[in-house]
């Protein structure tokens, strides 16, 4: 985790910590390090306009395309395709004030500095350069997660991610025009992508490693649960009579914790974020209990004993307890590599910076998890503190932050001058 | 469940099921037989409209208390206390019709035949009439529960309770002064009390039990928990270093149900009713959950004993888990006997009238059960269906509805004569 003197010292590390600072009041929660800044919410509104100026004072074009994603763009080399960089800004609730927000700045930050040289030297472009905020990465207040690089890609239908609606039947066309975020912008071709993020995990921290060279997503299976039973007096009813949906829905929560144990450590991931009880009422026995509940592991094979073992829960379950569970919806995939040629290449500016590096994997899906499917993608990570993540306690060291920077300024530069074309 | 012919054929049992109909259709649900009419919702107030013209109608002066308690009274005795008799017309969400709204409307029903006769032959009066819809009893929009009658019985503060939040933020006083349901009135004094509930239980149905006697309240012991983890990235997270209340909550709910098989069958009711989880989102490990557990028992020792095991399982689930688990609210009562001469008076009308009866023990709560710490009680049920209650399947038959009818318009008619004075 060494960063050489001279590439720390610089205006540029001076002037990106101080915009770093700024961009990290919107919607910073007060008495805390953390923010809460969810998607198209009025602090990512105002955080964007923020942004805008910013790119257009360093010479950018600002747009926004029908999805949200707000682009700014630098033409050095007319009529050529553009490097694309960059993540999101929006955040969870009560989060942390690095997911997301530290790739879109370094990205900028990276894209300004390459910006002036190829303007005091245009020989060296080839591409041209392009910084993305995207929408809605987080998913918590849109369903699902990812949504504007899944429009962009095309893994989504755009009429379909626009008429979601959050929990007061707001949908993503009415918030996204309230802050005026809503454009019908067309990007120009892009050549490649870069996106760097904090790790959400320990692994790079505990092994001093600087800058993380993503290799893979791990492989996982989603679920969307729906537990019936039948409302009735919660004190009355006779045990034996019920159907409780709060109780076969706790039972999977727990089956989820347990299926853990059945694997070697570290090997299966599982996990219920969310859980909503219908009536809720402190004196009814829950109807209808809806349930997310996510299997993820680097081995497919882990995923599909979990599954087998899962499925065997559930049927179990609704016998013992007279409940349905239904499957709403569930989608899966198997371990996804990033591209040899990206990795290889991040790990030659590493070396060429003289900062440690090491392969590692992502649990969690990025923007660039869609990107790499379209166009050559280099994924980065910086190490965040005891690997906290969606927390207020998120914590990345500037030292680290910078090195972050340094090395994506470098990828952007070779990027830009045709590597991995 | 035999009633004499000459007692349902009467216009007056006609009368009271048309009344009972258009009664059900406020708040009802279309395309089922049950409703939703939270205390002070819209469907609240137009019920409470329709209420106040049938008792105008039937000579009766309607007044509300502070607490937005509905009265309707008819003074034939200059001076003299009062009979009350009523019950409450709110409603869980997505509720039975049945449950408080029978009592309300039978009570009224009964008053205005008893009305009719004593202004026939005043002589016969001792005590004048008073029909009461309680405000909030189900305790589901606004907690907790019996609000109206415990400010009535002086068991909650006033101002505590008008200044209870919705989910929404709103006050029980805004609530209230939107419906123009608060009023200033101080009822008079009160000589005696009387209320019929359809039974939440199957035991009457079962043993063909026309007219329940109700002789106590089972002991209970109700918790409000809060279990305090951290919140985190839930896909990226080590399973070792997550601190998930979702999972110790999920385990409480589990425990709950199997603390049941711990105990003689039917000796112990146990239910987790209402579980609030934050930040309740897709991707992260929640921070902080809310939860009711309540335990229920016609034996003290057996609530005792069962909160023993709650309370191990929770330190185990704290350790395990590392979460906090924190008692937020809590309260218990012993078994709670209803007065010997009320059930005494109620079992010689059953009698007398050729109604079947028995004594039965109520597990849930009811505003007679605040009322009969204040002057002389009776409290009687009419089977239902299975047993359901608080749900869309609650059900009882015409023929039942029209003994309890025909049972309390006796109990109030010897009420208003003097008897348990």
């Amino acid at each position: 985790m060494t960063v050489s003197p001279s590439l720390i010292s610089s205006d540029r590390e001076a002037e990106f910590l101080a915009d770093w600072a700024v961009h990290s009041r919107f919607g910073a929660i007060e008495g805390t390090n953390g923010v809460d800044r969810q998607a198209a919410s009025a602090a990512d509104g105002q955080q964007r306009k923020w942004f805008e100026e910013l790119l257009v004072k360093h010479g950018f074009s600002v747009h926004r395309d029908a999805i949200g994603n707000q682009f700014g763009l630098l033409e050095l080399v007319p009529g050529a395709p553009f490097v694309l960089t960059g993540s999101h800004m929006d955040s969870q609730p009560t989060a942390g004030r690095f997911d997301g927000a530290y790739g879109v700045m370094s990205s900028a930050h990276a894209c300004f500095a390459v910006a002036d040289e190829l303007r005091a030297d245009p020989s060296q472009a080839k591409f041209n350069l392009a910084v993305v905020n995207w929408f809605n990465e987080e998913g918590s207040r849109f369903k699902p997660s990812m949504m504007g690089s899944n429009v962009f890609t095309g893994k989504a239908e755009l009429e379909a991610a626009l008429t979601t609606r959050d929990a007061a039947g707001i949908t993503v066309a009415e918030a996204l025009d309230e802050l005026g975020e809503r454009g019908d912008f067309t990007v120009p071709e892009i050549a490649s992508y870069a996106e760097i993020h904090v790790q959400q995990g320990r692994s790079m921290e505990e092994d001093g490693v600087a800058i993380g060279l993503v290799n893979a997503t791990w492989a996982a299976h989603k679920y969307e649960f729906k537990v019936t039973g039948a409302q009735a007096h919660s004190g009355s009813t006779l045990m034996a009579d019920r159907q409780d949906a709060l109780l076969g829905a706790a039972r999977l929560v727990v089956t989820a914790r347990e299926l853990v144990d059945d694997f070697e450590p570290g090997t299966l991931h599982t996990a219920c974020g969310q859980l909503t009880v219908y009536p809720n009422s402190p004196v009814v026995v829950a109807s209808e209990v809806s349930l997310l509940l996510d299997l993820r592991s680097p081995s497919a094979e882990v995923i599909a004993a979990a599954h087998e073992k899962l499925m065997a829960t559930i049927a179990q379950v609704s016998d013992d307890d007279r409940v349905e569970i239904e499957i709403v919806a569930e989608h899966s995939w198997d371990q996804n590599p990033y591209s040899e040629d990206g990795v290889e290449l991040a790990r030659s500016v590493a070396d060429d910076l003289g900062l440690t590096s090491a392969k590692v994997m992502t649990v969690a899906g990025h923007d660039s998890t869609n990107m790499k499917d379209e166009v050559p993608t280099v994924m980065l990570f910086v190490p965040s503190v005891d690997g906290v993540s969606h927390s207020l306690a998120e914590f990345t060291k500037d030292e680290d932050l910078v090195s972050g920077l340094h090395h994506l300024t470098e990828v952007v530069r070779r990027l830009a001058a045709g590597a991995l074309a």
